[in-house]
């Protein structure tokens, strides 16, 4: 059994349209997780899992030399403000620390790591001389500190990368964690220390109630590695590992691609769905070309939405300055936007009743001409008025857009039924009536049209 | 059989993967389509169509008041240099003769229009006035001045129309042209005039080789709405209008939906190519959810990836002005990329060999973190060269980005595995001296961490 404290369970509930028992329910049989260190108490927790709508992640963190605690802090309020439901500190460099925990006081959401970082650092880089002590130690200070959930790569084991290095991929090892614990198992020539000390790692997230958010080393970095001996090699221990720490009452999901092709992100999903006894599955994308560096929202939009609409439960966003470089605030917003899209796509098609309850009166107030409305229900709500502002129409064609102008499509079947329905002649006094009641206010806004 | 001169189809080819026996296989079978007036001669014809290469369309054009010619003109080479096939002008209002003659001078792509828009204007905005000859005769007049394509609404019926009225949707009829021949057949009683004279359209079509885009009046604007009665009773009248016109020797493509929730869209595909022999089929969108505006060129390349990939041939592009105003170049831009990235997407899976082959280029490029040929390689190449000169890494990290710096897996990978081979300490010096040899230019740009 779970063990959560009972108003961490009631609060992430108001996010959902199921009931407590419902995501109790899930919990106890382990296909939903609510990350909450048991010594964080944060505003907003929630459920990740069947049922559930689905989550969206965005990441944060410093780089060595780049960016700093002011900028990364704002990036955590850019997150929040438009609707990341998690978020995790993916820092390295001298300043994790720091970071990782003013995070922890600052975030009103479930806060991630990926604490192999932390051990790389404390090494300067030179990982291969850390012990396997080292990389429990740091798990428990970590899980001490407050972190309510962190990705082990404990399902990468020797004999997958020495695999790795006789049938070599296009891309290698693309996650960070995944290559810099190959480094150490290779200079070491010793079996992964997450692996052999996974009693330990249950031990400790059982302790201050971690979730475990096993994580795919061996997800590919291109789509023409995808769905290959060494990814599904790391999901069968992953698997394993889940049944094992479920067992022991740690809440487990579990990491998945990456780069995938369209037409195989529903068989990734159901995969991981049958390999890990259908544990929240939290994928990084997937992404469905890796052509399109400065666009990978987009890319990772599309593989989320499809992912999600098929059981996926928890998005990872992809911003546009992946694969470029360190992403701005501005990326963030653009990634957590499309990575909730996809999100909020797939609840349709999930059947979360709230979801297809939003389409319904954006499109009523649509077919109204109702923009404030239209706004308000907007996923982004903001955005898009602005960009109308920058736009305006003026007089008779306030309630309209300067896209059609007098020839909205929506405003002439309008009259035109009007008009069929009152006659002609009475219908088009009323028009004209109703015309001239608008202000014409705005009307300087407009630019006419040029040569 | 189809009429096209030779030489039209032959620097169509050059885009394509396939023979040019194969398009011309395509061509007479009703399943490919090269939209090119026979007074028209641009440079870059393009095929649409089974086995071609997914092909975008970018909208230009005039709204009454709103942009001008030297903007639309601009929104053009925009749209032409990030890698729109095909443009179509939607003006309406004074200038609207005048911009799509320039458009069809300058565009070096197939130029495509909706007739019943200058049908509207020539009536003022009461279209009702109109005589039914005056819809042939803007096609007439339209199809001399060397049009490739138009989209002519000739499958909405008065019955349609009727019946739309007695089951309202949420959204009633959004496609705009669609709309304008509602409210002429509601005011008038009659038939619509597209489909009383289909064989004068027909004969018009064949005598300039204009390629008919048959248009979907009754698309459904919402997500509610989609796959309904109304969408499906056109989709018939529509499939009888492709076999007729194709046999008379015209090139028909069939347009589709709109707003459709993600899992009606595979459906939609299959539905179309059924009822429309396999003519292609050129989507708008599909848009997954109706509440993103602000981003619905995301919502449009999530549903058209998945269209395309499962048989759609031609996306319209959606831009991030959808639903709330007029778009400016720099939506353009966006409208584009994110449907070439959806093209694209689904191309890799439709088999296309260099749709994958350029997926395969940049991921090696990207292991050898070549960054100029990752660029070359890019859908869009300046875009992510310029962010990254943003933020570019310093001194030994000049190989990778500040989104991992020295932590970049495939760095890690690459020199773990060198020590490996070489033995520690040997590819260490190896190493050492290698990081020597790179300048250290640039490292001004780096911003330290703060704090």
């Amino acid at each position: 059994m779970i063990k959560l404290n009972e108003s961490v369970i009631r609060r992430a509930s108001v996010l959902e349209d199921a009931t407590l028992s419902d995501i109790k329910a899930g919990l106890n049989n382990g296909t939903i997780v609510i990350p909450a260190n048991s010594r964080r108490n944060m505003k907003r927790p929630c459920a990740i899992g069947k049922g559930m709508k689905t989550k969206v992640n965005a990441n944060l963190g410093l780089s060595p030399g780049h960016s700093g605690i002011a900028n990364e802090l704002n990036k955590l309020k850019v997150a929040e403000e438009f609707g990341a439901d998690t978020v995790m500190d993916l820092s390295t460099g001298p300043l994790l620390n720091k970071l990782r925990q003013i995070v922890l006081k600052e975030s009103t959401v479930p806060v991630g790591t990926v604490p192999v970082y932390e051990i790389a650092c404390m090494s300067k880089n030179k990982i291969a001389s850390m012990k396997e002590s080292d990389f429990t130690d740091v798990l428990w200070k970590q899980a001490a500190e407050g972190v309510d959930f962190f990705t082990v790569h404990s399902g990468i084991t020797l004999e997958l990368v020495k695999y790795a290095e006789k049938n070599p991929r296009i891309m290698n090892i693309v996650s960070r964690g995944g290559a810099l614990i190959a480094s150490w198992m290779r200079a070491n020539n010793k079996e992964n220390p997450f692996l052999t000390r996974f009693d330990e790692v249950i031990k400790l997230c059982g302790k201050y109630s971690v979730t475990l958010s096993l994580g795919d080393s061996l997800r590919p970095g291109s789509i023409l590695d995808a769905t290959d001996r060494l990814q599904l090699g790391e999901l069968i221990v992953l698997g394993e590992q889940q049944q094992k720490a479920f067992k022991s009452g740690v809440q487990v999901m579990i990491e998945g691609p990456g780069h995938v092709p369209l037409d195989q992100i529903v068989a990734n999903v159901q995969l991981q769905k049958s390999i890990c006894h259908g544990a929240p599955f939290y994928v990084l994308g997937p992404l469905v070309t890796d052509a399109a560096p400065g666009y990978d929202h987009i890319t990772g939009a599309i593989g989320g939405a499809i992912a999600a609409a098929h059981g996926a439960d928890y998005l990872c966003y992809v911003t546009p300055a992946e694969h470029v470089r360190l992403p701005e605030a501005e990326d963030v917003k653009q990634g957590v936007m499309a990575s909730k899209i996809a999100a909020h796509a797939a609840d349709i098609v999930k059947g979360i009743p709230s979801a297809i309850k939003r389409d319904r009166e954006i499109s009523e107030a649509r077919a109204k001409r109702d923009w404030k409305k239209q706004f308000a229900l907007a996923l982004d709500p903001v955005t898009p008025m602005k960009s109308r502002e920058a736009s305006r129409p003026a007089g008779t064609e306030e309630d309209v857009c300067t896209m059609c102008s007098e020839y909205c499509s929506i405003k002439v079947t309008e009259e035109s039924l009007n008009e069929a329905k009152g006659g002609g002649q009475e219908a088009a006094g009323r028009g004209q009536k109703a015309r001239r009641k608008r202000p014409l206010r705005r009307r300087k806004r407009v630019v006419r049209d040029k040569r």
